[in-house]
């Protein structure tokens, strides 16, 4: 286990899921220094606002789920050190908190999810004494982390079913446990079959420009002593011709009604490749994925980001001044390349209507 | 004109093709510094042995047409400031130079045919004295250039018939005037066309590992004044679906005799890509590219590189230590797939029959 978030009480013990032994003990949000990685494996160990604000804005963790179960765990944990001399202090308190977390991240859609929902557990029980409170705080946050570590175990369950004994999977980017409570999505079938002592082989494109797919999914899958293999991503076309891939399974950040999939740049690439290959091409996301307020994928805007991604690798210059840039964050999937679709209720294949 | 290989001569003249006001006037081998691109244009001028076998090893000059140029005036300088009591022995310092430069890239069949049709046409003279031999070998040198530029310009006469105002084109690697004597091959008819006032939009694949679509290719567009967008490798399949390139053009390192193209990793995939969007996809080379003893590009064995060149971002590690990395140095893209392929002699179209 990873425990890319979890709580560590101040008896020392990590946790993930809540039990009446936390009631009024102490505890600090304890989160993978992703920064860091691949290089150095380090916990970090919050329970100030500021820092916990400044790891989600610097990106100490990432991933939508991941942020959301930080955020929440890390306002339990602002509001257990601090007494109260009544419970509406202690709300307006977790309020100010609450809100001052919602700005690190300002599109994080389950940052301001997983605040809300813990600022509502505690407002609903705003008769109870403020030891009480801290109690429910915490356990809201740890429910939110455990239903998350859930969510993606189930997805990881329907995905090992497609999966065998000396399989290559490819992935892209970073759809994995540092991305979510653990697990992760596109990789929670693998750790599931390679829990069952299925082995696999997975390619992981590096994933340009930020290199989520080298620095975090490799590392990752080599943490739990997955064989994987680090690939440029315009090589994904002659690993598939070699014959070395078998299946693609990737994430998604957002979903339309009619099964088209935003994902990371490069994700719709890949499957215009697997089609050409005739390999099979799954999207692995929680149900929560789906915008059903979108008929397509078309809808979905096209986010731009910073040129100085391309232009500078890592520090040093390797383009032009003087030229332009085109650096697309996510790109869309259309659901006739995709062969199916693994969510914790199941696998869906096409044709997709999830309306 | 960005002479990336030329004769400077004493009296500071940049030449590119022999005149008689050069017999038995002094000069270097003038180089463009390409290690330092895309930050810094400078040139070096080159004259002993070591300095020039260095600049080859050192790929202070790249590319198969463009190291033949190099070798042979490089030659032409070493030879012109020594002086020799006979004919012999002049060959014989010639030779023993000649033997040394070819050690610097040893699998640069250019390089080889480069210094021996250097060392045969002095051989062939021998009777003549060695001031005479001395300006036959640079003639011989300048007449490679030459007719190295002229074809890359012929293959861009050819290709410019393809471009129209306004035309979207990708291209990946560099196939460019610093690969070569001037104008490049699969940059060459964006060179033409720019010459002739058509205006394009270049849109260059970084190229992953060594990125030289980034830090070469869009930075000779940039000199010449042509619109020139650099994206990551994993961009053009979006850039393609938002109709934004209308073409395709890249070099190749191998043709076979069926119209296979080897060349740098992740064309095969652009051409799969271009497929799926209905873009024409050309390949540009020299028709001394054919490999017509290949039936078809199956034949050809795909070298493998460093790891660390995946492994390594410009001198930061971007991948854990104890993985796997796979990194094929070029693909194939079948015959299927190409639209043209556009040589000195005239474009070719399908079915490619070349033996």
């Amino acid at each position: 286990m990873l425990n890319p978030v979890s709580w560590k009480s101040n008896d020392g013990k990590i946790v993930r899921c809540y039990s009446h032994k936390l009631d009024n003990q102490g505890g600090r949000l304890r989160l993978i220094e992703q920064t860091l990685l691949p290089e150095k494996l380090k916990y970090v160990e919050l329970d100030d606002t500021e820092s916990i604000f400044d790891a989600i804005k610097r990106l100490v963790v990432r991933g939508a789920p991941a942020i959301g179960c930080a955020a929440a765990i890390g306002l339990a944990a602002i509001v257990r050190k601090e007494s109260f001399s009544n419970s509406t202090e202690l709300v307006n308190f977790a309020q100010e908190n609450a809100n001052r977390l919602a700005e690190s991240r300002p599109t994080a859609v389950n940052l301001f999810w997983a605040l809300d929902l813990c600022m509502r557990e505690i407002k609903e029980n705003i008769n109870a004494a403020p030891d009480d409170l801290q109690n429910i705080l915490l356990k809201t946050a740890l429910d939110i982390l455990e239903e998350d570590i859930q969510m993606c175990r189930s997805i990881g369950m329907h995905g090992k079913e497609l999966l065998k004994d000396g399989m290559g999977i490819l992935t892209h980017c970073n759809a994995g446990a540092l991305a979510t409570g653990d697990y992760g999505t596109a990789l929670s079938p693998m750790y599931v079959a390679h829990e069952a002592g299925i082995e696999l082989k997975i390619y992981a494109d590096e994933t340009r420009p930020l290199l989520q797919g080298s620095r975090l999914s490799a590392w990752e899958l080599n943490q739990a002593g997955i064989d994987v293999t680090v690939i440029c991503d315009n090589m994904a076309a002659q690993v598939m011709k070699e014959g070395k891939i078998d299946l693609v399974i990737v994430g998604s950040d957002r979903l339309s009604a009619n099964g088209d999939a935003a994902n990371k740049i490069g994700t719709y690439g890949v499957a215009i490749l697997a089609k050409y290959h005739n390999i099979p091409f799954y999207v692995a996301a929680p149900y929560s994925t789906f915008d059903l307020s979108l008929d397509s994928g078309d809808k979905i805007p096209i986010e731009q980001r910073d040129p100085e991604e391309i232009a500078n690798a890592f520090g040093r210059r390797t383009a032009p001044k003087g030229i332009n840039f085109y650096n697309p964050a996510f790109d869309v999937t259309p659901n006739e390349l995709i062969t199916g679709i693994i969510t914790e209720k199941g696998i869906f294949h096409p044709p997709f209507s999830f309306k």
